[in-house]
């Protein structure tokens, strides 16, 4: 079996964000899995909200053009920035890290809550879950009000709006999966773990998984239908 | 009452679409409606399928944020190219064509179906009519097979094409309102009304009286939530 | 273009809810429609439940059977009232105001969260939103438990339960929008839409609009199927 | 145990109906209940769409209303005119026949497909079907294109057009029952059962049933929420 | 009429469930009636969640098939142990009490919640909601977290506890009605009944009058499709 | 990384299919992952509707008790025989080839359908899907009215079959992607993905790269709620 080469891009142009997914793709990976991450130079410093996804979604459709090597794509960001678009420029797997964990998240548990960002972001992942067919087992989409670029700078904080959430996930949601909802999370997921014993899904290592998975058995995107080039 | 100042935006960059729309627009506007209809310069000559979406959101995304005077916005292609990132730039109203057309359906007849162009249009729309939470109302979402650049050809196969598959969704969808779903098919809307009794909706029409409606009874995009600045 | 003649029936047979949705309807209507307003004689003074919609629905058919010069009707009750009954007697447009406010509340929020009078009333708005297909965006229907008629009685208690309703709205149901759930809530619409920073939406008035845009685009309800003559 | 006492109120108007119904509801109701079958004299000849149900609804609530003595009250017409009304009076049993039927084919069936009359009668049952929340087992709602007083006039083409149905929903629907959309077809009940080898479901006799196991066992309707006084 | 014989199968193994079962039966069964209440052996002494269940269904099932003489089946558990399998044994009429309860309290309220024992129990519950298809009407699943052999023991906790989620389940999630969600709680029925002024249901009770009802009418399940032999 | 140690359960007793699936597992596998396939002796020796899924449970379940050692286990059966009851025996990952082949069809394609054995089986998968809250995306169930041991004997017949639905299933479904709805089938996955230009996706080898991937990321059950031990 040839390596599998997997392509993290990170559709906002923070580059600790992309290290970071980096570094959490390699815990997961298989050792003769390749891992590359990149980001676009010209997009949002971050992504919350419709606009800001928008303003991604080309760049990132550029990097993925022109990545002839590569045998998978993950778009690292929770809206699943400019999915759909990117499977229809290429039958090699494409994945979202929302759909990942929301797909991970159905094999572990019999309903789990998803806890984001900002507010704004909320109802752009409740289109996805709708648009997906994947809205029944989620309980609820969680706002935590900790902005993007607050994870890039390791506030106490943070760590502690987490947990609130995830509590209130435990008693009022009856979750029994907890997603984390925005790709700068990953490097708290261990920590969480630990702390909570049930699952504590993360988007980056979910879709690294399932993109070697897909690899390995040969799945392509249909060019009949909606992804027809 | 002020009169209200209408902008059209073609999100494709082929003009003869723009002024069709525009001819369309002022069949129904009030005589003190102001309309202006523009396109993206930079943008692909048709939209089909999810890619040439992401490709056409910026270029009309840029021609909003530049327009300040217009009172009301409409997105004139049947995917509703960006509406929600549209939404979210201003709080003034912005309506999708597709989405206006669902609404119109819905006023007029317990079920409708949806005629577009290629088969790869037709998840576009199917996701649209989910994530609206509309999709209840709507029979089915038909191909026509016709490429939308065809439909400015004025090649008479097109209204053959149509009227097939409209009398297919009359005997097999059991539907009681037919949306035409591309901006293209404006044109044809009258010859298609005056031949089969029953309400025959196009989206460009339909948003154009709507955005009217919106604006004299004051109606702005919220700004708390998903539509946030 | 012609006048647009709207004929307001409120179908309850208090006269002074007649008079405020007319003198509502005016604020939002374009100079040159005529407006008329009538309600029954014979009809409950409140409609509030299933059982007061079944006894005021023929009275309010009988107003429209007898009226040949109006192009388009609107039943003033957010319960809608008979209108499949109305839609299946002429192929005027007719509109509830209950499902304008709701199509207007998708035009301009994620969601949205009605708040009407009794919580008797509750199931029946709620019935009306899964058969027209339109629940999923309406977060939640909720009670103020303030009679119809106690609306009428400018009783200061009233604003504030609106208020307390609306607040816990925002913060419990995450409204992005707001929709009074009764006509006789009209005349507070300016005063709340002060006081909140967001879309408050009155049926009356978003019928009226509506209504204009039917007419003025030639839409008439379909005469095949569910509401053939 | 005391006899249990059954008002069937067919709302039409047409004798014939209503003494069919009793018939029916005789042969499988208990040798001690009483079956009283009763219509009103002010109600259309027959109910075929929103308007007539509209028309018959206020004068099968009277007869509701005046009779003091029953134990339950059944609404013989399928498309179950005024049934939350008739529940918002009184708190002994009320059973249309399109919701008895259709939650008799839920216990015998994976999916069932309902027959009736006229292609307009159809969205009303649908809407009933979605406001019950019971749309998900039923696959379709066929039309015969019998007109319901057809079925009086016992036209040997009646049968052939309801043969040809349940055929199309066996091979087409994959239902495994049929339900028979309206209360005439009740006297075709037996020969349908002989031909078919499968459940073929009648309303009348299931609300018969159905009414006969509420007073068993003590159901009253609920009087706090939508059915309250 | 023949009497009819209904058989009830606990399918855990502990006999003071199965005689309450009984007990319980007799007091809604027709004085002609003839009530079996048996229970396997072999079983778990009580079924919490989709272990047991699983564990359960054979034996069960054994006691069907060596059933010649009995004109319907209930399964006495409130999460409807093997009742497909069992339908598919047999085309006399099976009915789960989970299921019969949720018909019924369909036929007297909007809305209903319904209180089972652990919190485990829960998503089966909520599963066979979905697969029914009669989730929508269901506001609720609620835990008291009694566990089902506590409610043998006559603890005056559990009587507190049950009330405590009922006045919840009024409150919150505006039920109209309530389903007990455990065939050990069917002693406390009368006791509800008694203390709360709506609909309180049990699914044995609920049980044996459907069954009544469809072996009156003559009911049986279909055997072509999921249920063939 | 150590070697995933993966246990294939085939519920039912006939070796042929245990050894096809321990075939078709190490085409994808690792070449690191050990995989071990097993069936009970004492079980159907074809799995054929509820019936057959209710006898198959419990000899499935035992082989998971019994196995200390696995990391992971699939339950090759397409009605994902007990897996909800195998999830509540251990916090290792269990999968079913239904629903492994479901989710994997989600991430290549905007909708597509499953091609079973007989039209028995189709209720129980629609039952799968909807428990599961994934029947959005797919389009149809289609039975070939293959029996499932006819996949055994290389008729030539099964091949013309199979591709007769999916052809019905890419005309008239518009899926984009085909599901084989047996572990029987998956020795003509090749020659079907072969002859189709577009995904054809069996459940073993999708379970078995799903295993995996819910390995190398540490996912294990949840054990609050539905499967709590």
């Amino acid at each position: 079996m040839n390596p599998v080469r997997i392509c993290i891009i990170n559709p906002n142009s923070t580059v600790s964000m992309t290290e970071k997914c980096e570094r959490a793709a390699r815990t997961v990976a298989a050792s003769t899995t390749v891992i590359k991450a990149v980001n676009p130079k010209d997009s949002p410093a971050s992504i919350q909200g419709f606009y800001d996804v928008a303003k991604a979604t080309v760049p990132m459709l550029d990097l993925i053009e022109r990545d002839l090597t590569s045998d998978a794509f993950i778009i690292a960001c929770f809206d699943d920035t400019g999915l759909d678009a990117a499977r229809s420029l290429t039958d090699r797997p494409v994945l979202g890290i929302g759909e990942a964990a929301f797909h991970m998240a159905c094999l572990v548990s019999c309903r789990y809550s998803v806890i984001t960002t900002l507010r704004r972001s909320v109802p752009g992942i409740e289109h996805n879950l709708k648009s997906y067919g994947l809205d029944a087992r989620c309980a609820r989409v969680r706002a935590s009000e900790i902005p993007v670029l607050a994870l890039e700078e390791k506030d106490p904080q943070v760590m502690a709006a987490l947990c609130r959430e995830i509590e209130a996930a435990i008693s009022e949601d009856h979750a029994e999966a907890i997603v984390l909802g925005c790709a700068g999370m990953v490097d708290l997921l261990s920590d969480l773990q630990d702390k909570y014993k049930m699952p504590i899904i993360d988007g980056v290592t979910s879709a690294v998984v399932l993109a070697e998975a897909m690899v390995h058995c040969g799945m392509r995107t249909s060019k009949i239908g909606g992804y027809a080039k």
